[in-house]
This record gives structure tokens, C-alpha cells and sequence, in this order.
């Protein structure tokens, strides 16, 4: 069996977290599989480079941050192939550059463009267990690239899809993909298994065990994802599949904080007013979330979207411009709220999943501002102070708990 | 002009020390000229990855060794790539391997075999001032290699040669080559030039300014070397040419406190006796220094040498079984002793200036152990507690302090 094994920075913070990650890779090989290992930067080290840079620099130049930000990296696999090493296994370090990950020139965010993992390939041939840097990569220039936030996540996928890796481990400091953040809902429990697009969404919606981008590779490239926790010896983790058997009206909840809301009240009800406000929005990378148009009988309307909370400084002036434009009566703006989302693959065709979802709420006396669907996705905007409370009602009210579902 | 300026961990250990490097370069780009930025790592970080490397791993595998080290200068590179683009210069890093330094395969002591500038000729053609990570390079295979105790300086006295160079500026936080170590020898002055063949005799003595192999490789490459201080703006700083046209007979002294001496006492007056002994050491790689042979009159004999501090452990066993095998009688180790070396071209073809040496340490009341000569270089072994005074005496006798030398 081949597997890929990916570690996180809290999973190498120091040496002592190191040799841990040693003993389960000496155990996999003692098993006679080969595997791949990827990890991330020490702990803290990737801040400690941006805080030197930010002084270096305010404007962060990206082509020197990602030279500065791959070193963290590069410094962690030539650590653990030594002390991999030492306790007896042949390990060798390699950069992205070395791992064959070639990327597209977009620095700090760079795309996987294609991987060559034959350098790869001849290490394991040769006995040699290969320690890669994650979130890094090389242009058709041969500049060192990074790949944005969970990185090491899309590195360690992109190289199980190459290798045609039977499974791509994920460590980190969780249990696997849990039916809620723990921290929220105590009553959470770790799943057995979900699908990628139920991953996808709740990535997207606020649940941080996976990033949004590393999924939909391994969606794409059909990688088999499996969540573990680095020091948790005996949990089972989760796995990340193509479908998920069970089909569960709702798998989990995730919550979002970072949202805001913009208003946009008394702007003619006229065709092409919402087009015109939201490719202005478009031109400036904003992505708009949920929407909502006031059905009115008058003249005038009233729209409102919300966006992320790091966008709303962009967001928020051409709202207020295009509001002069229209001759709009006024902006709101509501940074006090929070998205709840239930999402699960059985919602696909049971159109009876959404009303319950407002019958969780309205029974926790929770007021729904704005709603937004996919497919296998619902989301509501409440206030922040419901949030909590909304999370736990919808959790509670499709049996996520052990104690109400008995048989999950 | 085309410059190559290498700057030391110390004149890089903060951001604040990195803007004034950055105003030398400024100034050098101001005046028209064109300049390749070589830099080492910030201040500490090389011992800090390298006590993080012992607990890794006490063997400290080479490979693996250099991967962690050389991510050091890389980190140096973009940050001062970083502060450069901020005050208006168009910078960019380059590691070793981008610069072109190809190496050997020795990895922690690999050996310049070639460099290809190409890659910095068209940075410089595009205006970009390269900044370059010194100490590294890349072997035939591709792997990182790191090129030993001063490497930095090698890597740019190495693209200075391959650039052809009008002049390679060494900053450091010392104004260059002194007559003596001005913290032993208070009055000794800064010189304004000396030559290849001293300076390599210097370095190899024990002063620190240059490494002996970056000199070496100066001389063979005939790369006009200005050691200067990166903190000291006005003073000149000292250069290092082809020929020292004032052609003194003692341009320097110099001390070397890492010596021990090794003593066969009572062995055969034989043929053959000193090339197995000495055999035996250079098998295990050890370099011995200064040998001296007591003129015998009977038919036992007595051998002494001098080698390095740090070669004495495995030295010593070596000696200990010569000496059983030729049936000596006792081995005497002393490291109480120093060496005090005077160096000058002008030594050559003065059959006088030893005499003067050895005069100059009668009067100070030092004995000498041993003696060692080169053409250009008188060294004595003296005990511990005469080497500051005997220092100071040959100083002082060649006239090396301003108030003597007048003219100097």
C-alpha cells in the first residue's frame, strides 16, 4: 500500500511533536507500506517570517514572501528526515521544486498546474521514505511559489493523486470532520465518513478542518481523504469519498462569523439594478454570499447581500456609490450577524429538509434574516447573538448528537 | 563599474543593520554603478538551526545538514530583496543554485567547481540588483550543498571572478586586515593593502578576517578583494592584490591559540622512523603543523609536532601506538602552548628577518619551543603565557605601530 501523510504545523511545533510523527511513520513502514510524507512549517514559524517581512516590507512584495515563506517548510522536512534518520528509517528531504509540484506564477496563491513525481517515484523504489515540503511549488520560470492558506493540505493530495497513493492522511490537531465544531456543540461527534461535495460546503461555510481548494482537487483527482488527529492514538478519524452511503438529510453544521451585511434601501425596482451592483462588486473581486430583494408593490426596493468580513472595506463604498447612482434613501450595514449552515447529500430530493431547518430555528425562537440553498447546502443569517443557539437547535433537531440518533 | 559586495551575519543580523546595507548599495546604484548583493545568514540563525539539528539528530547527516543550513541566507535574501524594493531599487533574491554556483558533491565542505552567471548578467542587464544567498550551492544531482566556515565569502569572491568584477567588497564588522588582532595588540593600525600570498599565510595563521580558501581562490582567480566595515563609513578599509608593492619584511602577525603539540620521546635515531609516524597521521586526515627533530648523538632520538586543538583527540591514540611499536620511552601532550606567526613579502630573499624575529622575542624573555618557515611566513611556538608578549614584541620590532612606522 502507498500512502501519503500529511502533517501540520502544530504536528511538528517542536522536536519532541516531531518524534511522535516519527513513531507513526516508522509504524506504517513496519507494516511494509511506502509512504510519502508532506509537512508544514514549525508552529508559529510561518508568522514569525511574515512579522520580519511586514517590517522588511509593509507592501510584502509576493515573489520575495513566497522565497521567504518556503524556507519554514524546507526547514521542517530536513528536521524530521533526521530524525527520521536517527531512529533508523532512510528518509530524504525534498522541495515542492524537488517533488515535481509545478505550479501557474499567481505568488502567494499559486495553482497547482501539474505534478511529476518521478523523482518521488525512484526514492520509494529505492527504500527511500521521501519528506516533502508542503505548500510550495515552482513556475515555469523556476521561481519558488506558495499556495495559500492550507497549502500543505493541496500538496499532500495533489502528490496521493500523482502517485496514484492508496490514501492521503491528513494530521492535524482534530479528531477528523466532526457534526459541528466541538468548541460550539459539545455534543458534536467525529463522523465516519462523509462526501466531497458535503466537505466542499462545509469548507466553504466555516468549518476549518480542510481547506475549500484541497478538496475539490482531491474531488477531482478522486483522492481518498482521510482526517486523522496526530496525537488522538485511537480515533478513527473520518474519510473523505466520493458518496456518501448513508445519505443523511443533514451531516453536519458549520458556523461562519466573519460575515457582513450590506443594505441597500429605496433603490428603484427596475430591471438591471441588482446586475449593475453586483458586477460593480465583480470588477473589484468581491464575492457576493447570500442575497435577498424585498418583493415590493411600490416603486421602490430594497436589496441586500452579505460578503465576507475581511471584504467589506472594499465592499462597502462602491455599495454606498452605487446608492448615490440609483438615488437610494440609504446604506446598512450589519457586521453583528453570523451564517449558520446545515449541509448533508441526503437533502438532494427531500424538499421537506428546509422546512424543518426553519422549524429548528423558530423553535429556538432564533428570527432568520436572509436564506441561501445549494443542492446539499442551507443556509440562514441570524443574529450573532443566535448563532450558538442556532447551531445547537439544528444539531439537535437532525439527530447529530449520539445520545438522539442512537445509530450514527 | 561592476561590484560584488558580500555582507556577514553581522551586518545582516536585524532589519535595522539590513537598511544600512541597504543605503551602501543605494549609494553604489547612485553612482552609476552596478552591484551584486552576496549575503550570509541573520546574526545567530545558523547556531540556532544548528543546536535544532543536534537534538534532531547528533550525527547531523550532511545532506540534511545542508537542506536545514542553507535556508538561512535564503531567508537573509528576501528579506533584504524586501527593504531594497521598499527604498526604490529594483532587487531580487537568487539562491546559490539560481546564481549558478555548481559544487562537488561534499556536502558541509563542498568546493566551487563551477559557476554560470548567466542567470545575475541578465538580471543586471534588466537593472535588477541581485541579492545572493552566500554559503550554498548545488552538486551535478541537484542536492543543496553549503561550502564551509566562511562560505559566504567564497561565494562571492567566486561570482565576482565569473562576473569579472572590478573588485570584491567583503564587509564585516572589523575596517579590514590589521597589522595585528587590535584586541591583543592594541596599537596595531589597519592596512591599506597586502597581497594574496599574505594574506593567505595570515588566514592560515589564525587571523580571522578572510578564510583561507576564499583568499586562495582570490589569488588563482585574480579577484581584487576591498576588505571593509560595514558600520565604519569612513575608514578605507584594506585591499587585497596580485602584489604588496611596499614589499615590507613583516606586513602582520598573528596568533594562533588552538595548538597542541605532541611529543615521541626516546625512539630510534633511524630511517624511516618520522615518515611512519607521519604517514600514520595523514591517513586519518590530520594536518600536522610544525615538526621539530633533536639533534641525537646516541641512537635514541626525540620527535615533536604541533597540529590543530581539535585534532588532538584522534592525534594523540596515533602517537600512543607509534610509540609502543617503536619502543619509545614517553609521549608528552602539551596544549599550554600558542603560535605567534610574522608574515611579510618582503621576507623573501632577506636572509635577516628571522634573525630579528628571534631577537625580538630574546629580549622580551620569551623561549621558543619551535620553529616553522615558509618564504614569506616565520612561526614560533611559544607557551600560552608568552603569546600576547611576544606578539606585542615582534610588532614593535618591525615597526607596525604608527608611532614607530611613521609612513606606514
Amino acid at each position: 500500500m502507498l500512502l501519503v501523510q500529511k502533517f501540520g504545523g502544530s504536528s511538528v511545533a517542536t522536536l519532541d511533536h516531531m518524534e511522535r510523527v516519527a513513531d507513526k511513520i516508522r509504524s506504517v513502514r513496519a507494516a511494509g507500506d511506502q509512504v510519502v510524507v508532506v509537512v508544514s512549517a514549525m508552529g508559529d514559524r510561518t508568522d514569525e517570517l511574515v512579522n520580519l517581512a511586514v517590517q522588511a516590507n509593509p507592501a510584502m512584495p509576493a515573489r520575495e514572501m513566497d522565497v521567504l515563506m518556503a524556507t519554514g517548510e524546507v526547514q521542517s522536512t530536513a528536521l524530521l528526515a533526521m530524525v527520521l534518520q536517527r531512529t533508523g528509517i532512510t528518509a530524504q528531504s525534498f522541495t515542492g521544486r524537488e517533488a515535481g509540484i509545478l505550479t501557474d506564477s499567481h505568488h502567494r496563491r499559486a495553482r497547482i498546474l501539474a505534478v511529476d513525481p518521478a523523482r518521488l517515484r525512484a526514492a520509494l523504489a529505492d527504500g527511500i521514505t521521501p519528506v516533502v515540503a508542503g505548500f510550495q511549488g515552482v513556475d515555469e520560470g523556476g521561481a519558488v511559489t506558495t499556495l495559500g492558506r492550507g497549502g500543505s493540505d493541496l500538496t499532500a493530495i495533489a502528490l496521493a493523486g500523482a502517485l496514484k497513493a492508496d490514501r492521503c492522511e491528513i494530521y492535524s490537531d482534530v479528531a477528523g470532520v466532526f457534526t459541528a465544531d466541538p468548541r460550539i456543540v459539545p455534543s458534536a461527534v467525529p463522523l465516519d465518513h462523509l462526501s466531497y461535495d458535503e466537505m466542499v460546503e462545509l469548507a466553504s461555510q466555516g468549518a476549518q478542518v480542510l481547506q475549500t481548494r484541497a478538496v475539490e482537487y482531491a474531488r477531482t483527482n478522486k483522492v481518498v481523504i482521510h482526517a486523522r488527529s496526530t496525537f488522538a492514538e485511537d480515533a478513527p478519524g473520518t474519510l473523505i469519498v466520493e458518496k456518501n452511503q448513508d445519505n443523511p438529510p443533514v451531516t453536519a453544521v458549520a458556523l461562519a462569523t466573519k460575515v457582513a451585511k450590506i443594505g441597500l434601501v429605496g433603490v428603484p425596482d427596475a430591471p438591471g439594478v441588482a446586475a449593475h451592483l453586483f458586477s460593480r462588486l465583480a470588477e473589484h473581486g468581491i464575492d457576493v454570499d447570500l442575497v435577498i430583494q424585498s418583493l415590493s408593490h411600490q416603486k421602490l426596493n430594497d436589496i441586500a447581500f452579505t460578503v465576507h468580513l475581511d471584504d467589506l472595506p472594499k465592499a462597502e463604498p462602491i455599495a454606498r456609490e452605487v446608492l448615490v447612482e440609483l438615488k437610494g434613501s440609504a446604506l446598512i450595514v450589519d457586521t453583528d450577524i453570523a451564517k449558520v449552515s446545515a449541509v448533508g447529500s441526503g437533502m438532494l430530493g427531500r424538499p421537506g429538509v428546509a422546512a424543518r431547518v426553519f422549524l429548528a430555528l423558530a423553535d429556538a425562537g432564533v428570527n432568520i434574516q436572509m436564506i441561501g440553498t445549494s443542492e446539499i447546502k442551507i443556509s440562514c443569517i441570524v443574529a450573532a447573538a443566535d448563532a450558538k443557539r442556532s447551531l445547537l437547535a439544528i444539531h439537535q433537531a437532525f439527530g447529530l448528537a449520539p445520545l438522539n440518533s442512537g445509530s450514527r
